[in-house]
C-alpha cells in the first residue's frame, strides 16, 4: 500500500482531534484511502506543550519549513485558524505542488478564489469541507452529488454559539446575558464573543456556502448581517405564542435572477425540521430544482466532528495520488448570470413598546399602510403599565418601507421603543 | 468536451425525471461532469405510448441488444424496477465493460455483492444512490466522507407511504384505514400497499445501509421486522402523552461486536429531529464515533429527487471516465470482525386492554417482575367500562422477556388483550 505523508500545521483542538481519529480508526481510514496514511510532521508554537494525544517529539516542529521543503509531504493540513499566516502557508504550499486541506473559514472566505487558482495552476487539490459546519459533509454535497441541482435556497443554523444561547433562553426563559455568562464558563462562547453573537463566524460561513453553491463571490464584510445579543426572553416567548421558533439564520435566496443573501436572526415555524435544531448543533437546510427539500444536520464544532470532515478531505485526495484523475476543484462556474442582491424582501416580526392609550395601534396601523405594508398579525398586551408591548407580524416588505414607517412612528410620542425587528420565514 | 453516452432502461416516472432534469439542467450537470452527457437509447416496453417528456423515436427502442451490444454506450441507467429482469440486464452490461447506475433497492439488496464483484473484475463502476433515501444523498456520505468513521448506529425513516400515513393518523387523529384509503387516493399508497406498510421495502433498505456502512451481508428476508398496519390512533394518542412521536424506524446498532437490526414501529422522543420528519419525508440518523450524531434529511421518493441522486451518480462516473483512476467501489471490508445479532433489547411500549377491577395492576406488574422487566411508566385511564387500557413503558428488555411475561399474562382473563407492542428509542 503506497504511504502518504501528511504534515499538520497546529496541533490545537482540531489538530488533536484529527490525530486520535488516525489514531483509533487507522484501518479503516487507510482501506478508505487505498493508501496509508502517516503524519510526517506537526508545525507547533511550543515543543514542550503538555498534550492531549502522545506524539514522538520527532514529529513536532517550530519550523514550517520543515513541512513545506519536505519532498515527500504529500498533503498539508492547515489547522491553525486566523487568517495569518495561514493563508500564506497555504499559498506556499500550493505552490509548491502539495495538496491542502483546511479547516479555514476566514482564509477560504476571503482567499479562497485566488488559492483555487494556484491549486489548479499547479494541479493539486484545495479542499475545505471542515470549514463550514464542522462534520456535516455540507461542502462535498453541494459539490458532488447535489452539484447538478441548481439550487433556489440555502438556509443554514451554521453558528453553534449562537444556537446554544437561543436555545438555552428558549427552553429556560432566560434573557441573553445570563445564558452568555454560563456558556462562557462551559466554554461554549468564547472570552470576547462578538464574531461569534454578531454574526461574522456566520457571514464567513454564509460567503463559502454562497461560492461553493451559487459560484458568486461575496465578500463577507457585504453580507448584511445582525447578531443575536438584542434578543429578549419576550420576544422568545412571542414568537412561540406564534408558532415560531428564533434562529440566528444565514440565507441566500435566489429571486428572478437575483440573489439575496444575509445572516439575520429569524422567526421559523414550529413545525420546520430547522426549528429542532438545538444547542450546539447545525444545520443546512436547502432547495433544488431537482433534489427539492433536503437539511444536512450534525455537530458544527468540536475536535472529532471537525477532525471526521478534515479526514474525510484527506482520503479523498489520497485516492487521486498516483492516478491522472484531476484533483483540482474549483467553485461552480456562475452560469445562470446572478447577480447579487443584497437584502430582499421578508416577513418581519416588530416589537413596539407603546403608551396604553387609545388611538395607538390605529396610528402604527395606519403608518404601515402608508408605507404600503400589509399586517398578517397583530397582538397587544395591556397589563395596566404605562408601556405595553404590540407585536406585529408583517406581510413581505422591503427593510426600506420598514425604515421609513419607522421614522414617521417613532416622531410621535406615543411609540415609546421599536425593541426587535426580526424576519420571519415561511417555508 | 468529451461525450459520455447514457443508455436508459426504462422511461417510467424516474426516467421521465431523470430525462427531464438532463434537459433542464443540461449546462450545470456537463459542467460538473467535466463531459457532454448523452441520452442515445431508452429501453422502453411500448414505442408509442404517450408520454410526459418529448422524447425523438429513434431513441426509443424495444430491444435491450440495442443498448448492451451498442459499443458506444459508456453507462447503462436501470430504472426497471423490480428484480427480473433488471439484475440480468445490470449483470450483462458490467461483463459488457459498461458502467451501471441503478435506483434498484431489490436487485442491489439481493443481488448487491455479486454485481459489484462483476463490476470490480470488469473494471467498471456500479453505483446505487437512488435505491435508498430517494433524493438524499445517503449512499455517498456514507461510502465517503463519512467512511472514516466507525458507526455505531443507524436509524432510517426510508419509507414515504408509512411516514406519510403515521403523521396523517398523528395530525388529524384518523384510525390507519381511513388515512391509507386517502393515501391510495392521492397516489401516496400503492392499490397493494402491503411491501410498504409490513416493512418489507424499509428492509431492503436497511440490508443495503448495513452493506454500506458495516460492510456485513443480511438478506432482507433475515431483517426482524413489523410494519404499521397494527398502530391504531389511541396507541399515537398515548405516545404523544408520554412525549414521544411513532415513526416506522429501520435501526441497525452497535452494541460490543455485535450488530443489532430490525425494522419496527417505534416512539420517538418529540425533540429528536428524526420526529420531526413529516409525510413523505424521509431521514436517515447515524452516529459516527468521529462525526457524532449526524442527520440527513428530504424526500424519498419521486421523479425529480430520485432523478438528482440517479444523475449524481452518472456524473460521478462522468468524470473518471477517460482516467486511470479505479472507478469500481466496494461495501466495505468488516473489519471490525462484527457479527450479526438480530433484534437486541429496546424499551417497550406496551398497551393492554384490562379488566377493570382491582389487582389487575399489580397482576400485570408482578409479573414483568418476575420476568426481569423493570417499569419506567405506567398510566391507567379507567372510564368507567368494563375494559381499559392500560400503558406500560418498560426500561430494556429482551423480546423473548416479554413474551415470556405475556404467556403468563394471557392465562389469566383480566387481560382481555395485548393491543400493542412497540419500541421506544431514548437518544
Amino acid at each position: 500500500m503506497k504511504k502518504i505523508n501528511i504534515g499538520l500545521l497546529g496541533l490545537g483542538n482540531i489538530g488533536t482531534g484529527v490525530y486520535e481519529i488516525i489514531q483509533t480508526n487507522g484501518p479503516k481510514i487507510n482501506l478508505s484511502a487505498e493508501k496509508e496514511l502517516h503524519i510526517k510532521k506537526i508545525l507547533v508554537n511550543n515543543l514542550n506543550k503538555e498534550r492531549k494525544v502522545s506524539v514522538s517529539p520527532e514529529v513536532l516542529t517550530t519550523s514550517i519549513d520543515e513541512l513545506l521543503k519536505d519532498q515527500e509531504i504529500d498533503i498539508i493540513v492547515e489547522l491553525l485558524g486566523g487568517i495569518h499566516p495561514a493563508y500564506e502557508y497555504m499559498k506556499e504550499a500550493l505552490i509548491s505542488k502539495k495538496h491542502v486541506v483546511t479547516a479555514n473559514k476566514a482564509v477560504i472566505a476571503t482567499h479562497g478564489r485566488e488559492l483555487m487558482k494556484i491549486a489548479i495552476d499547479n494541479n493539486v487539490a484545495l479542499r475545505y469541507e471542515a470549514s463550514v459546519g464542522g462534520g456535516i459533509p455540507i461542502i462535498n454535497t453541494l459539490s458532488k452529488p447535489l452539484s447538478i441541482n441548481q439550487f433556489e435556497e440555502l438556509m443554514g443554523i451554521v453558528n453553534g454559539t449562537t444556537n446554544y444561547i437561543l436555545t438555552q433562553m428558549t427552553d429556560f426563559g432566560l434573557e441573553y446575558d445570563e445564558v452568555l455568562k454560563t456558556a462562557q464558563e462551559k466554554g461554549f462562547a468564547e472570552a470576547d464573543p462578538s464574531s461569534d453573537v454578531e454574526g461574522e463566524d456566520a457571514a464567513y460561513k454564509l460567503s463559502i456556502l454562497i461560492s461553493t453553491a451559487f459560484g458568486l463571490e461575496v465578500s463577507p464584510d457585504n453580507i448584511p448581517r445582525e447578531g443575536i445579543t438584542k434578543i429578549t426572553k419576550d420576544d422568545i416567548e412571542y414568537a412561540s405564542q406564534f408558532g415560531y421558533k428564533i434562529k440566528l439564520l444565514a440565507t441566500a435566496k435566489k429571486t428572478g435572477n437575483h440573489l439575496e443573501f444575509h445572516v439575520h436572526p429569524t422567526l421559523i415555524p414550529d413545525s420546520h425540521p430547522l426549528a429542532s435544531v438545538s444547542n450546539e448543533f447545525n444545520a443546512l437546510f436547502l432547495k433544488g430544482n431537482a433534489v427539492d427539500d433536503l437539511m444536512l444536520y450534525g455537530k458544527g464544532a468540536g475536535p472529532l466532528p471537525t477532525g471526521s470532515a478534515v479526514i474525510g478531505d484527506i482520503v479523498e485526495i489520497s485516492k487521486i495520488i498516483g492516478t491522472n484523475f484531476d484533483p483540482t476543484i474549483s467553485f461552480p462556474e456562475n452560469i445562470d448570470q446572478l447577480q447579487l442582491s443584497g437584502e430582499g424582501t421578508s416577513k418581519y416580526y416588530i416589537h413596539f413598546r407603546v403608551e396604553d392609550k387609545p388611538g395607538a395601534l390605529g396610528f402604527i396601523s395606519t403608518a404601515f399602510g402608508n408605507n404600503g405594508i400589509s399586517i398578517e398579525t397583530v397582538m397587544q398586551r395591556s397589563r395596566g403599565e404605562k408601556y405595553v408591548p404590540v407585536i406585529y407580524i408583517l406581510h413581505n416588505c422591503k427593510r426600506e418601507q420598514l425604515n421609513k414607517t419607522f421614522e414617521e412612528i417613532t416622531k410621535d410620542e406615543t411609540v415609546k421603543e421599536i425593541r426587535s425587528i426580526l424576519r420571519v420565514e415561511e417555508f
